[in-house]
């Protein structure tokens, strides 16, 4: 099962919106065949291990990442596949969370008389494909939230001044999250202080991704711009690049001539746009995954609403003095109880700064 | 001499304002006698080495993490005892900066032809009494400021409730920095805020240091309270404690009662208390090393002075709003080049919390 996850590592750049997912097959202890899907529309893992393996793959055992789909998509069911080569024995990491499969995959190869295991190495399986749980779960995207900040918890100086925070080092490491996500989303306002690229630059990529995941693949996450008065500059950095961008907006007489500029029209809420709607509406457009590189404002309201699953700080061992710019746009707590508590997952120093990863608690 | 200055482990406690010194004497490839200075007035640790050698220190070589003192203190120099002993190699790890010995030791067992080596380990040995080679250095005592914030720079709610932002674990962690200074100071302002205790509780040092620091022998350090108006009160929890008490004051009027509370009259400063002055005080008093626990008001006076030498800062992963108090009182920078930019020397996760230590770039 470790080899069947050693093998999604391309897949988690690339398979989007589909999982990632990694499949060995074994005979006499002994692997036959693998594989590992790369893109939406190719073949499913267990199609090209039981390719590799040929006649091998009968009465072999298969161990997939992820529960075999068993229902007809872009491509026909792998329990099909693994029944018709003869497969005795299935070891699947996790079930299925997809309500189209979701147990029946399982269900389907026992009917046929396969003996099927479930949950070995579940949770390295499950943290492979955060984002399409997450969807097939709740609607919802897998939301990352980026933060950079000084010490004492500042993004700019009063005069708006923050070239730069953090090292070249952190924002290189930024890359890899982005290379990562569906979307990169951020809003009117950074890009009008900012004028960020908001792409994945493959030359900044660390070589260790760079050796597997060539630069001719290189998938762009969506660029996804919350603009809810719909007034982004057309001339922002970002639309020069290649790679499709949404402009989500309230302002339903917003036009842009850019062919890969999708304008999507979202309710207000009282506080800008409806998040929970925007969102919803990214998933069901198969952004499993979001990275939000934005300010203080956006980072307080998803924070409030409950919309983010990993916050991810970048911070620099800096005092930036406390008349400067604040981290989350939060107010209003009146006891200790109330404050948003996190659990650090992972604690590191990136360059001269240091990266905490955490969710909420 | 990593023998050597694994001995000094107690020292570091209870030697002040001695240093912490360590020494092994070695002959023929054995150990034949080594020893530590524990506490001002008791013997140096080259005296304990060669009781323990007795006759085999003829000939012998002597580990030593500070070169040998050349004069009269409270006890005979220690180069006269390793000449007597008939030592012939001796090698320091460093040259003692108190500038009554700064080489002349050195140099009196090399005029007495004794070989003598130094420099092996320099800088391990330098970090056991950072404290004591400051002042002789400088005349300043060594200045560790304590912080403890949320992710988002804040160390109180707008309301003032701050209890507790972080975890035991970094609470408890604080008691081992305290144990090791000579030290701990505060400011008025803190002492009505919180009622801090400011005393080291043995039963909170890790059991590590407990197994070889008994409770019998804890040393309280000095607790010192920045007072320039004299007014902090008698009732304070922290005055119940057993140690002595130093209030650094610009009032000279201030008079305490109990036998413990020593008044020291400070000029005043544009700002306070005037700062650099209070320390050379406090290091011509054998305070060679000072553990700071207060404010944003004074943290930021420090750091703006240049009297801080090291900075440790437990952060919580909260977000307690950008309404909460600042870290520490800094204003004015209009230029990313201004910010006050450190060096990262050790990032750990303490309990549920993250502690940065750090020293001015």
């Amino acid at each position: 099962m470790q080899r069947a996850i050693n093998l999604t590592i391309l897949g988690v750049y690339t398979a989007t919106p589909n999982p990632s997912v990694g499949c060995v097959i074994t005979k006499d202890d002994h692997i036959v065949g693998e594989g590992c899907h790369l893109r939406a529309g190719e073949p499913h893992a267990e199609v090209h291990a039981l390719n590799a393996a040929g006649k091998r793959a009968k009465n072999a055992t298969a161990y997939v990442t992820l529960e075999p789909c068993s229902h007809y998509g872009r491509t026909p069911p792998c329990t099909l596949a693994l029944l018709e080569a003869g497969v005795n024995r299935v070891v699947c990491a996790m079930v299925d969370p997809n309500p189209k499969v979701a147990g029946r995959g399982i269900q389907c190869l026992r009917d046929a008389n396969i003996q099927v295991d479930i949950g070995l190495m579940e949770v390295q399986a499950e943290a492979l494909n955060p984002g399409f749980i997450k969807v097939m779960k709740t609607g919802l995207p897998f939301v990352q939230l980026k933060l950079a900040a000084s010490l004492d918890g500042r993004t700019a100086l009063s005069n708006g001044r923050s070239k730069w925070i953090t090292s070249f080092e952190a924002r290189k490491d930024v890359q890899t999250f982005r290379s990562m996500s569906d979307a990169i989303l951020s809003t009117r306002q950074t890009v009008v202080d900012d004028d960020p690229s908001l792409n994945v630059r493959w030359d900044q990529l660390p070589s260790k991704i760079q050796a597997n995941y060539e630069q001719a693949s290189l998938r762009q996450p969506v660029c996804v711009i919350l603009d809810s008065k719909g007034m982004v500059p057309s001339t922002s950095r970002l639309f020069s690049f290649p790679g499709k961008k949404i402009i989500l907006t309230a302002n339903p007489a917003v036009l842009f001539t850019q062919k890969n500029i999708e304008i999507v029209v979202i309710p207000k809420a009282s506080n800008g746009l409806d998040l929970n709607v925007a969102f919803r509406v990214l998933a069901s457009k198969g952004i499993n995954h979001i990275w939000v590189e934005a300010g203080p404002t956006l980072a307080g309201s998803l924070l409030t609403e409950e919309l983010v699953d990993e916050l991810i700080v970048y911070q620099a061992p800096k005092l930036m003095g406390s008349d400067s710019r604040a981290l989350v746009n939060l107010v209003g707590y009146t006891e200790m109880e109330q404050v948003l508590t996190f659990s650090l997952t992972d604690v590191c120093q990136i360059g001269s700064d240091i990266r905490l990863r955490m969710y909420k608690q």
